[in-house]
């Protein structure tokens, strides 16, 4: 039995739905980051770097998105939730998870959590102001260049198309016009539709609002 | 046959030393950041973010450290770079690199990229002087929780060491004492010593003098 620590509406929906999708036995818990729970000593022993996602399994606790949405497809080779026979195309996937990682939710993290990287109110303030910027260039990238349609990697779906769907439900809130990327939003649409998906963001709004 | 596209002293490092270990034929290509070729349309064919490293293979480029590390691990099993028959290690050596790629790697590019995130001169100042702390804290992460010892992962070296190795060579530069990390310190001095990582860093060497 997997335990996966979330935040409602966090990157952890990406873990969350690719659980869902899996068909294996998971439980929940909350991290309240509104009681600053994801730096509490309890919390720290599951991810030392204060952050949802992580997933505790019978061997041991995991952290950063790509690394549990890769081993949650590993651990249900029968749900194809990833080119799990073919290194080159599991690359390409990891490649597009990293740079959600590594581009795409950093940009994103810089209106709300610019104070990791800097001091100042007027900085805070810049990199609030360019951050939607910052979210429509790396989007543009996927729709023009990374997203091959119908899924992210082309004709099967994959646990990048979860984390690419958490991504773009983001793009609201960050005041970025989710249709300026017509691939993109056809696919967040479309993956609106799975009950996976559905099931996943119905638990996280029943949570939040717990 | 593979070709690597690098700049001397980048984050491609690491994926360069992993092609030194892995015995497999390959090839480099600078990409000169002082004439901003990583902006070209020419690179950008290769990668649409406009950065190093890529990776070109007989079945097309990939991008991204994190997935070109474990792509050149599986690409060449007899040379053990990752724990390719355990779902569980191979997540956690993910997870590692997720953690470098998308904190500790970010941390850095705050100094000299600062401009990515914010747009007014004393911003990117405030950025910079910010850059040592989030380095020294994640190294801190590092040292404390996430390296095993001797290795990242514990008795076996693997790609997530040429990653490490690259990241705590750039530790000087962001004015941050390595010292101040035993474990890494020795770590990142016992690797200095291996063949591969002293024939990359050469390689390299020679490359920037060119
Ligand atoms: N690279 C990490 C990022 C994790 C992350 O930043 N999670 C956010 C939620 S989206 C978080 O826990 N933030 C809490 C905080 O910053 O205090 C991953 O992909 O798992
Ligand atoms: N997440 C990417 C980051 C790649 C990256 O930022 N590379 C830097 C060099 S360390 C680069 O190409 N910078 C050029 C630029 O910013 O123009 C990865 O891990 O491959």
């Amino acid at each position: 039995m997997f335990t996966l620590f979330f935040s409602p509406n966090a990157c952890s929906l990406a873990s969350h739905i690719a659980l869902a999708e899996s068909g294996l036995p998971y439980q929940l818990r909350r991290v309240n980051f509104a009681k600053d729970e994801q730096r509490s000593p309890d919390y720290l022993k599951h991810n030392p770097n204060g952050r949802v996602p992580a997933l505790v399994t019978d061997k041991g606790t995991l952290i950063e998105s790509p690394a549990i949405l890769a081993f949650i497809a590993q651990a249900a080779p029968e749900a194809k939730l990833a080119p799990l026979d073919d290194a080159f195309e599991f690359a390409r996937m990891q490649g597009f998870n990293s740079y959600i990682a590594s581009t795409v939710h950093v940009a994103y993290a810089h209106k709300r959590r610019g104070y990791r990287w800097a001091e100042k109110p007027e900085s805070l303030e810049d990199m609030a102001a360019k951050m939607p910027r910052n979210m429509g260039d790396s989007f543009a990238v996927i729709e023009n260049d990374l997203f091959e349609g119908p899924y992210v990697l082309g004709e099967n779906y994959s646990v990048a198309d979860c984390y690419l769907f958490t991504m773009a439900d983001w793009l609201g809130g960050a005041g970025v016009d989710i249709n300026a990327f017509p691939k993109v939003a056809e696919h967040y649409r479309r993956l609106r539709q799975r009950p996976a998906v559905q099931r996943a963001l119905e638990t996280e709004k029943e949570a939040a609002a717990a």
